[in-house]
């Protein structure tokens, strides 16, 4: 129920809920019952994890301003254990990571054996925004597609999983968001104006993301463009990557290291 | 409806539920209705940190091992965001961090502005473990008690709400518990031969716990006993402690930086 990134991105109707019939009740209902699996799938990873197995996986999220990167994280992540999960965001890099490679900030905060790790944005930001804004000269971020690859070639070679996720809005399902957190009291501590400002590079940033899916998307990390004006689907969506994610690890419980009746005995004796 | 550290360790009954008059059932209805009420304190204290608030509240939890000290983690901090919680767990400290002083690793740690930070064991360790075990001498863990005080009294300074829980278990409830991680293979992970020989002290630690108490029970960064052979009360007293601290912080919504009307019609140009 999500598409590859195959064909242009314009061509995919942020509306549509491919893979899945029923509306949003239906949606919602669904979204439970899979983050039951998925909280299972979750802990077994965690506990292959604790047993010496290195694999793990991370879930980069890239959309728009509003598209409903948090919402996957509160309302997806948080079907699971949060000891499981490593949460990171990347905003507008400090002077401290300015001064490393642009994937300095990124290896240090990869997932550990066991974990899941979500970004909130991520290096692909340095040939997002970088690329619309020029904050590099093109000679520098042009290289970035490449180097990407590796790294993520190297991550899923050392036992990472790779899902990688653009959430995709329409520009009137951006405007309706933007309209709501001027509404609500309780929304305004989401909006800055900067988003505004952003609005007007839309087509580039569409741009800029149809390279990112022709030059980045391995069979090994693929890019999935979820389509993303209706919240629920995304979210149900974004369930179902993370179940089949896990499920091709194969991930059944860690045989105990230990001999079982030796330790029930020595147990009885305390 | 928790214990504050007054009076012996000794005196308090692990299976009683103060505080809470229903049984299992009553009390599972009772956490989720309290967790909705959590999950809407701990956003607006988001918020708060999105707006420049400094302050940020740390749960340190303490506990014999099977305490369920993971079970407050996924069962009290899974009901909030988890872009909001910041979890870390304390393990046998590695080379690096012992080549630094005890507080290194917690102060990495600590959480940021607008977050929860949870600490399974903690600098606490180090007057537990620590001094049950002789790994430092005398001379110097006795004197980590005034320096947690001063540590802890400069992060409430700072803007953190400090609440320290100690999830008081029975002998009982832990044999029961390490027998059941033996006869279920979806356990077995969970299960450390080495819990058993550190069982065999458990007098040494319910003795270090008592000094813990009498050395650094704070007014600004108190100590809770929470009554824990019963995990569904134990989860649900450690909510009512994060309502209480989080209710004592008054977040409203914090107001707008810009002018509401103003990008109102900046955002209908678009």
């Amino acid at each position: 129920m999500r598409a590859r990134a195959q064909g242009p991105l314009s061509g995919i109707d942020q509306r549509s809920t491919p893979g899945f019939d029923g509306g949003k009740s239906a949606g919602k209902a669904a979204l439970k019952a899979r983050g039951a699996l998925l909280a299972g799938l979750q802990e077994r990873l965690y506990a292959h994890g604790r047993s010496g197995d290195p694999r793990s996986v991370l879930l980069v999220l890239q959309g728009m301003d509003t598209a409903g990167k948090g919402g996957i994280v509160k309302h997806v992540m948080g079907m699971v254990d949060p000891q499981g999960v490593s949460h990171a965001s990347f905003g507008k890099p400090t002077d401290e990571e300015l001064a490393h490679d642009f994937l300095w900030r990124i290896r240090a905060k990869l997932p550990a054996a066991g974990q899941i790790g979500v970004f909130d944005r991520s290096h692909y930001e340095d040939v997002l925004a970088v690329r619309v804004h020029d904050l590099v000269p093109e000679s520098e971020w042009s290289t970035r597609y490449a180097i990407i690859n590796d790294f993520e070639a190297d991550l899923v070679a050392a036992g990472t999983t790779v899902v990688k996720v653009m959430l995709h809005i329409s520009t009137d399902a951006q405007r309706e968001r933007l309209a709501e957190r001027l509404d609500r009291p309780d929304k305004y501590w989401k909006y800055n104006p900067g988003d505004i400002d952003e609005r007007q590079y839309w087509p580039a940033y569409q741009e800029a993301y149809q390279v990112v899916f022709d030059e980045t998307d391995a069979d090994t990390a693929p890019w999935h463009i979820v389509p993303a004006d209706r919240k629920w689907y995304a979210r149900l969506a974004v369930t179902e990557l993370m179940i089949e994610a896990l499920g091709r690890l194969d991930l059944e419980w860690p045989a105990p290291d230990f001999d079982v009746e030796h330790e029930r005995k020595r147990l009885a004796q305390t």
